[in-house]
């Protein structure tokens, strides 16, 4: 961080400079092909990948399905790497070009939904599940569940980009983001001392947010070395919390749902059936 | 962005690189003195700062009013700056220190909301006005309120931070942060060519919540450099829409609401009353 820049007066885009992600961002948003979306048979169609984000969704399908609710759906992977989700069909139902998007073709005509947050609040309320029904409940709950939304950013966007993904080791984003990661670790570990799950006494989707993207830091493989820079280990009502929603059967499943990597028995690249978990690691 | 860091095993806090924030920044939360805030008269409290953040709920707060509605409030100011959001009165309201909180009095027991986002949601349903009743508005209005909570963090902490509060202009970092908030742009704009408003023909708190953010790039002193930097003129359907939101009179009021700097007559550190906005260059 030696040499110090001078940023022009007006921007422009060098395509050259982007870090790993290069030839996929650019500063302009819309459909670079045209393709339509694949749909199965079921009232819900998800577009998704098994990443901190999308796998909030997949989780609450299978809570809901879990729970009895009349939730089935179809899963289909974006490969973001491959530039999916920047197909009409997919710009169509998320104009901002993230994972994961979902379809509802239960009501009167379908219904796109799109942000992972979006997603979780928009199936509690149509099947009055996993929110805390009283104002007070439901405060802390959106609360904490706001929290987690304009909080990965820090984590993915800004820790995760820079400790692993960009071009060079930046000293100074580096120190940013891990300070502000280990920060919103001690503010969900302080209220986990005196909360069994983060919005009171029952397991709402504002746990369903946080744990997608902290519970990768606090145990697993894909993020040892994070732990241990960042001695995630000191939060342990994070790991206490972490483990009893990462044994959750549903959690289990929406896990490896759109999941393309690791051991073949931990991935299902699309998802159509319950039995698509047979046979699974879960 | 010559030399190459290497990144330790373990980070540990240095509390020399951390750029203007440095003294305020720490990988810890809680309350750092014991102090109670101040209280007024009304059912809610709010304490904030004019930030985009900020008066995304003082904006909410002066729409609701506008609209008859039983919202009236006292707003007090936390100066981020002398770290005002870590006394132990503010965190017990908002343990993740950040602004704007606010505090419900006019249920059986006061109740809590942080988060921007989490607030204009809980106010919106509380009053039944800001939000779309149909299932598919609902899921329109959730969809783009979550893109901006989650869309934020790349301007303010991202492309905000580097292009104007980081101890050195680092060219990596600015080119990422410059082309997300670009194509960002890029998205409301064209979201904003086919609709009037985020979620379709009426005002929504996803307006409220875009506005906030959105709109001092597209007018206004402060922002003059990025504006040039980003060539935010070229987001003509995004420039419509500011203007349409910045003409209301309760966004005139709300925007000026905790705001510490600008003109005397463009300040109103507390608000107590209707009258408080006499005056005042709005």
């Amino acid at each position: 961080m030696a040499d110090t820049y001078t940023p022009p007066k007006v921007w422009t885009h060098d395509a050259e400079n982007g870090g790993k992600f290069a030839n996929i961002n650019r500063p302009t948003s819309g459909a670079r092909e045209d393709k339509v979306l694949p749909a199965g048979e079921h009232p819900f169609q998800l577009y998704s990948l098994a990443t901190p984000n999308g796998v909030k969704a997949s989780i609450m399908l299978e809570e809901l399905l879990e729970a009895g609710c009349p939730a089935d759906y179809d899963a289909y992977t974006i490969n973001i790497g491959e530039g999916e989700q920047f197909s009409s069909g997919f710009v169509d139902i998320n104009p901002n070009s993230k994972i994961p998007a979902l379809v509802d073709r239960s009501e009167d005509k379908p219904i796109r939904i799109f942000e992972s947050g979006a997603i979780l609040l928009y199936l509690s309320e149509k099947f009055g599940k996993f929110a805390n029904p009283t104002p007070a409940g439901r405060a802390e709950m959106l609360s904490w569940l706001f929290w987690q939304i304009g909080s990965a950013p820090f984590i993915g966007g800004g820790f995760g980009h820079f400790y692993a993904y960009a071009p060079e080791k930046f000293e100074y984003p580096i120190n940013r983001y891990a300070m502000e990661t280990k920060r919103l670790f001690d503010v969900a570990d302080k209220r986990l001392q005196e909360s069994e799950y983060l919005a009171g006494d029952d397991y709402t989707i504002a746990d369903i947010a946080a744990f997608a993207w902290l519970a990768p830091f606090t145990s697993g493989t894909i993020y040892e070395d994070a732990r241990t820079f960042l001695s995630i280990d000191q939060y342990e009502a994070v790991g206490r919390w972490a483990k009893t929603i990462a044994d959750r059967p549903a959690v289990k499943r929406g896990r490896i749902v759109n999941k393309t990597w690791g051991e073949d028995d931990e991935q299902l690249r699309e998802r159509h059936a319950a039995s698509d978990f047979d046979g699974k690691a879960i």
